[in-house]
């Protein structure tokens, strides 16, 4: 699973100062950020009179050399990481993505996936348009500019996002005004705090938390908000009677410590191994989690079912960086590099294995047949979310349908591919449970086939979001 | 002086065949072409379906590695060497610029400066249109596409050059379709070769020599051809009474081994010393270069006056790459670490010094101080050029009016500037015999404040270019 | 707390096929050895007739490209990650150290510090010897080829260990000979496996399992193993009537996967939670560990003290890579970027904070100082070792008696300066029950002031080792 | 052919300003040496109390940064460039070689090659001494720190001088006495000269040019001198009645504008086309040379015969960079990457070819195979130096007997083989009258068979050098 990007925006109350060290924020708000995406990097600030900005492959202190960050001048700036998921790892394609255009500097940092991407494409190249990156954010800027002809920041805005179909959490620059927004349905996170040196917005309230700020509330689902003079001003674009908000943030992408639209991911997962611990119940030595996901989980499920937490696998914390190593004999040494298992903590136990998810079942197999090498007497899956049966349209690259085990097979025949003694999924109403939202405020496509949004050839339950007057 | 770029185009008899090295062929032929820019160079091949490209800061063998050329398959491309003048090193100004529209892609590399560029992206930003790199070619880019939607390739590259006032010269790729034009005056070079894998284009001749190809001819002023099934297919956009060729593409920026517009610059260079010595004889020992380019006029005027070629100057062959080096005293010890003179060769004689032209002075007044030094009794500054009056605005980064020496100083003045025993500079008549073209064919705009295009606040002797009716 | 490095050897049983793949399975092994050195990596096998290497400054996939790795053909060889102790990251420093010598090539990986290395380094300069690198390494280079000169490899290496006094594990290669050795007490670990490919030694049996291999033994104290033909060969150089083994290899530095002399790292852990709360209970809500090196004691304290145990620290999981950035400001910033609250998790909680060891105080002192600003009523420190009070001298960089917190003072005083509400150190008796090994098998100098071994000005508590007779 | 190395060494006047700019000085001098190696450069210096090097694989500006130059204060230091002969390019080898032994501190930089090195390397091995590099210069290390341990630094050097056999240009530095050394033929050039700033040696006088500096004269065959407060002073080592300098220095390997032992380069080269034309008169119509070698010589031709000089081959200023470049098709297109035709320049001419030399005869075939092409009538290759014939033990790594062309060859076959229409080249003692120093003081061993060194297999003209007596 791949999640697409982590954006941030950074408005110092001193517009005056000399440091004005907005790139020095953002930068350690994307160290924060660095799980969104590990592929490309990029920061922008806006400095009295033009635009400048650092951009690279690679992870953020790869990217930013001190000295660059420190010369990067600007009270209000924006940045990015990115994680591919069309694999085509191009410099080009590294955000934010600056314009130039007729009244002076746009600059975009983009997380989502638009539905309609390649219709708006499709129609702008229609008008004689070009595009020079593969991204959905080209395509929101063209847009966008074409309004700002016409139009003031917030009222083009608007207008571009009544174009939009799909995912989008956005922070804007346009010359020195910072802008954020966040799609009708609020399906990615995008949230607001307040530092000692002034405004930030950030996909996860951990980049808050870095800079030593408050968070002040999430960006809500339809809402522009525009950071100026110290001041958070709101225009809700959209009414929504209901939101969308994907459910695997909570699942697996976010880190446990950031809230999202108002919830502790890292409570969520508690409950959720509460949660399975009640429904997929089984009599077992240990609870032992495959880390990192699903350790909270782990710690949820033992405390609900009294039986002992114990960690069977130990994940090499080095690893993260064996990406770049292609080769077959790679791939298949790969489990065993990142995971090791305890075997003195497992041997001769039954075991409950909780992971967060099961994509094509894989990496499960490889883990579990592991386990049972280090002799386990039985290993019990237990997974932290309901079935994957469908493919995300709004910005995540699970796997075709094709692919994914679940979308195919029943649940003992999985059992039997990951060569588990049982298997139990969570239910989508667990689920809701644990996320302790309401169920008609969650995006579960993935998990029900049912998508918030139309898509063709798959099920809708459409919310009803209404174009507010201005 | 900085000359801005060289271009080439590459396409293969053999469309069919698995190796495709379009790639390859490019390759070689900006090596051939490293000494128009060495700031960045890319290449972009197109292969049936798809367009790929390679790209990077540097120098050729840098930015290339034989591996990734090999996997770059195709049998038709365009590549790029780029030299900045504006000093913006990124690499979103590296070319070739690939652009994606409604029916396809194009690709276009560019040499040469758009007098009405800022006019063009003015007018294409009041569409809306947007820009995301600095460069002319991202304008071109433009009308060509809005030209495309409606019309074919010839007639779009037709119908987009009546827009464009100034230097181009261009590779462009539309699919699989090769196509260069060139500016109605001609002003930069390109020109069109054969070898025994296909056709091929180039900014100068010494690209379609190292592939052991044969020079066919000189892309025409105001022409297209178009390169398809091994023919040379010639559309005239604009019939031109009179070209503006740049004089000093012969005096300094192109390779002596390239025939440009029918004439050697080897051979323009030997008649260039020889006219000097014509102009400006005197009593002397030696005949020595300012070297590389004050090497085969001093030739020429060492055979001319009789006087014996001597060298008093050596060069250091690996001092190109300084260039990265920043730092006050550096400039102050790049000339002795870029030049040292021949002690022995130079002592007691009285010594004419023959260079291409003069900027600013301080280098020569840098040199002739190094040679009087080393005991030359007198030194004859000899230029191989008039005097540069006035900048240049189809691409050259000379200077601007107050830097000029020249623009400011009499003969007199700069020969005391540079310390010099006595200063004499090419004559216009002089230069245009030594070229061997009629002088209404050539731009002389630096060296006469006349110049062959509009230019606001600059006189003009406008060519007569008419378009054709098709 | 720095550790000095990790060694691995590995022996093929194929010593004829065309693959040979010795460097591929020390390249894995390295990975699983990574935590304990990423300044630096060297590989170097032997093929049949001669010595090849691959060496570099970083983590181990920046080092070995793929392809490398490939082309390193040899059955046998020996690998090394290493963290520089003294600051002076040099490529010179970069082990394996190779050296020529009248027979052949010996190599040598070495994990350890040498009390004497000073005093042998003198008297090999008194021979008018000399020395390329700062490292102990090359002392025992010296040593053992002046012995080679004269005897076998086993008997050289027996007389080299008379020499010696400190630490060490090392794997050294004698052409295609693969021995191991280990200092007289054991300090350093290092254990012997077997893999479906042959053998291997290695400094933590986390290796071996990476390999799916079988951990067959620990090298014994003052034992020299050779492998040959896929026999181990013993050769008990000295007997000890008790070793000294590091107890900061449990407390901090190795895997919690790994066995070392018996005993798997993440038991001993959990039982330094259970004594850390027989001895220092305190009445609270929750216990939460300092990640990651906290967390196996958190689990065995809460599971002695039934109290919760609760994540209220999360750790940023790319932060490993901040070392690479300078700057005072950093510094500041630095625990926050690598450690965040959860909030929830811990307001109007009173928290019991395990950590493994107290250096200077300062970063608990920002830690406690994080938690409380995040709403915590009480925070008690436990740490699961003892009060470290002087340095170590076998090659753990600790910090200097001026800078040990607790060296120059109380516990209330600590408690003070460190912002705890209570601080509760684990007794020397309580670490060694949770270590499992006798007491006098220990080293804890730097917890008792009492070395396993003389050094001057310090006080001793000497084992008696005793050379065999052979 | 392959020269192996450039040294230098600068002693400033002032020990005592806070500059302290050696390195900077090497640096620049580097530069100017880089045509000797470039492969890999290093520097190292001496500030009061310590040694600090900067070393790295590549060019002086690639490897140099700015600010680590800046960085590296001391006020005495010594630099290398290197060009391997042995195609292991190790980071390892890299020089200067610093040493640590009983008193100090020893860095040596070295060019030449000793014919003795595996003996003495043998020897040292014997004694159980190790190597870590590949190169005669640990020898040298190895011996000189031995000495020291007894005797002051000349004393050690003439010592270790006593048993060197081969040649060698070193500079040395024992922690702040900066000490230079020949060996008694004055085989590899080393001079000295004086800067506003201090001394300096270095293997060419272009060195001292490019520092602004006056050569002061030759280090002498067998000589030591040292650099101590501002004086040169001198130790004649040996008396030798005859020197050996290499010829090829003259012929090929020195930058023109360097004075070797009292002669220019340049005019060497102008006397060695004097020579030539003498010797080889023919009939033609223009002398062309192979640039950057021929040029001087077809000059000299030139003027002798009253033949017109005339470039028909241009080089490419940027190709110096390919050797990186690997592969098939890549050699058979490289001479016409590196060299192309001015096909006006030579057609329908007869050209006289001045090269300086031929080893296998490839190249030559090559080039000449080109000129014909380009319409040339007839091709007369004229060499400026004799026939090589056997190879050279002193440094040079020219070819084995077998791959020579004339080493196996006739005139006649060799002119029909690389497709001349007539072939001559320079005698003996053209030669000798050319560079203009006496026959008995040059060392033609590969040209003549007889060397001025005792090699094994080999004819030994052997000079006769006697020890003084202190
Ligand atoms: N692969 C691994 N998985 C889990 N823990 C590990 C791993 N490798 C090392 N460790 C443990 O991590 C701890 C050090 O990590 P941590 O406490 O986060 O860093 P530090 O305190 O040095 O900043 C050590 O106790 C070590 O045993
Ligand atoms: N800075 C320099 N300027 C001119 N010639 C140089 C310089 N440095 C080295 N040379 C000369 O260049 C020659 C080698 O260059 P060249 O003949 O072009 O290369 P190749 O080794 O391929 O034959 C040598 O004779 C050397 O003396
Ligand atoms: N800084 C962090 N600390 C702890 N967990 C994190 C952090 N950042 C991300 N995570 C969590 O790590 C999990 C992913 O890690 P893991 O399961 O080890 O990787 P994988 O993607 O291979 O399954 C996610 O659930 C994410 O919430
Ligand atoms: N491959 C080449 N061989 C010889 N001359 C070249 C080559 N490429 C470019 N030149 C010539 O070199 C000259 C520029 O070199 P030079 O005078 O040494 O540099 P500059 O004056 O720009 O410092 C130009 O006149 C150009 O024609
Ligand atoms: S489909 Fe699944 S992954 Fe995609 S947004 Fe909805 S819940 Fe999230
Ligand atoms: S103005 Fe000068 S440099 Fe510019 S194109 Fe004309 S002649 Fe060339
Ligand atoms: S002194 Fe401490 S750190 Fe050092 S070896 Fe002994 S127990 Fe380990
Ligand atoms: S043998 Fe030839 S190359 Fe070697 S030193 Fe003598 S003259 Fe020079
Ligand atoms: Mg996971
Ligand atoms: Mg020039
Ligand atoms: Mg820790
Ligand atoms: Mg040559």
């Amino acid at each position: 699973m791949k999640e697409e990007c982590g954006v941030v925006g950074v408005l110092l109350d001193d517009t005056k100062s000399q440091s004005k060290t907005a790139a020095l924020q953002i930068y350690y708000s994307l160290y924060a950020l660095q799980h969104r995406g590990q592929e490309s990097t990029g920061i922008t600030v806006y400095n009295g009179g033009s635009t400048h900005s650092l951009k690279g492959m690679g992870l953020v202190p790869e990217v930013y050399a001190r000295e660059d960050i420190v010369k990067l001048v600007g009270h209000v700036g924006i940045g990015h990481v990115r994680y591919s998921t069309t694999g085509q790892s191009r410099i080009e394609n590294c955000q934010p993505l600056i314009v130039n255009y007729k009244s002076g500097t746009v600059a975009i940092a983009h997380n989502g996936n638009l539905i309609n991407g390649h219709d708006l494409r499709d129609e702008l190249e229609s008008e004689g348009r070009i595009f020079i990156t593969d991204s959905d954010t080209e395509v929101v800027a063209h847009l966008l500019v074409k309004e700002l002809l016409k139009h003031g920041a917030v009222e083009s805005i608007k207008n571009v996002m009544k174009r939009l179909k799909g995912s989008y959490s956005l922070a804007i620059m346009i010359d020195d005004l910072l802008i954020a927004a966040r799609d009708p349905l609020g399906i990615k996170p995008l949230c607001i705090g307040k530092t000692d040196l002034g405004l930030v917005v950030a996909s996860e309230s951990v980049a808050i938390d870095t800079l030593n700020g408050k968070l002040i509330r999430d960006v809500k689902p339809g809402e522009i908000v525009v950071l100026k003079d110290g001041e958070v001003e709101s225009h809700q674009v959209y009414n929504t009677t209901h939101a969308a908000h994907c459910v695997f943030e909570y699942i697996y992408f976010a880190r446990p410590d950031s809230v999202i639209d108002g919830q502790l991911v890292y409570k969520v997962r508690e409950r959720i191994g509460r949660e399975l611990a009640k429904e997929h119940s089984v009599e077992a030595d240990i609870i032992s989690p495959v880390p990192d996901s699903g350790i909270t989980s782990a710690v949820g499920y033992s405390r609900e079912s009294k039986i002992q937490y114990q960690e069977g696998l130990m994940k090499n914390r080095y690893i993260g960086r064996t990406f770049i190593l292609p080769g077959q004999e790679m791939r298949e040494i790969a489990v065993r590099l990142k995971m090791n298992t305890i075997a003195e903590n497992i041997e001769d136990k039954k075991v409950v294995l909780i992971d967060d998810s099961v994509v094509r079942g894989t990496t499960s197999r490889r883990i579990i047949n592991m386990i049972k090498d280090s002799g386990a007497r039985e290993v019990h899956a237990r997974i932290g979310s309901p079935a994957i049966i469908a493919p995300c349209y709004m910005g995540i690259d699970m796997a075709t349908r094709e692919e994914l085990i679940a979308a195919n097979n029943k649940v003992e025949n999985i059992c039997n591919t990951i060569n588990a003694d049982s298997l139990g999924y969570l239910s989508i109403d667990g689920l809701v449970r644990a996320i302790g939202l309401d169920k008609e405020d969650l995006c579960m496509g993935c998990l029900t086939e049912v998508y918030p949004l139309e898509i063709p050839g798959e099920k809708c339950q459409c919310r009803q979001t209404r174009l507010n007057q201005f």
